[in-house]
């Protein structure tokens, strides 16, 4: 399993709008190959930060699979417009025995 | 639920020793009130950055209950020597529906 962790900083006041564009975009990314689970979370300290975390199969089930498919285009056009400024995205191993 | 989400990056060559001592400390910070689960990720992208989440009841069972207590000292004498930089620690709460 590899955890896609990404930061969304979005644009103020669009908080509501982009909880409902990612809730329509789920489906989009559920379906892709690899596609584990998918959590969003807001922040607490800074109301306008999300954390997004998406369980993978592999790495290349996020990075090649689905960034270059259609299907990435289509959930960007969702959600992307949004986002204040790009979503700072990398990626995470689970530790064996603090899993 | 309450989720702390710390980005931690430690020494070059000492993951082997942190994991370790992550792994001593886990049943520190798990008997404190609030604490419900601890997860350790390894980045990909950089091995010297790990992620920790630890969900919480609520926010004031990690900042107040755990981090004021005489167990989050032990708990730092264990990890803190690891740390290359102070940990980056930050709050999130689950969005409904995205969970």
């Amino acid at each position: 399993m590899v955890l896609e962790h990404a930061l969304i900083t979005i644009r103020a006041g669009t908080a509501a709008d982009f909880e409902a564009a990612l809730m329509r975009a789920r489906p989009i990314i559920a379906a892709a190959q690899g596609f584990l689970s998918l959590e969003l979370h807001r922040g607490v300290e800074s109301p306008d930060q999300y954390l997004l975390l998406v369980e993978w199969e592999t790495l290349d089930d996020h990075v090649v699979g689905f960034r270059e498919s259609e299907a990435f285009a289509e959930w960007r056009t969702l959600i992307g417009p949004h986002f204040a400024v790009p979503p700072v995205v990398d990626h995470f191993v689970p530790v064996d025995g603090l899993y």
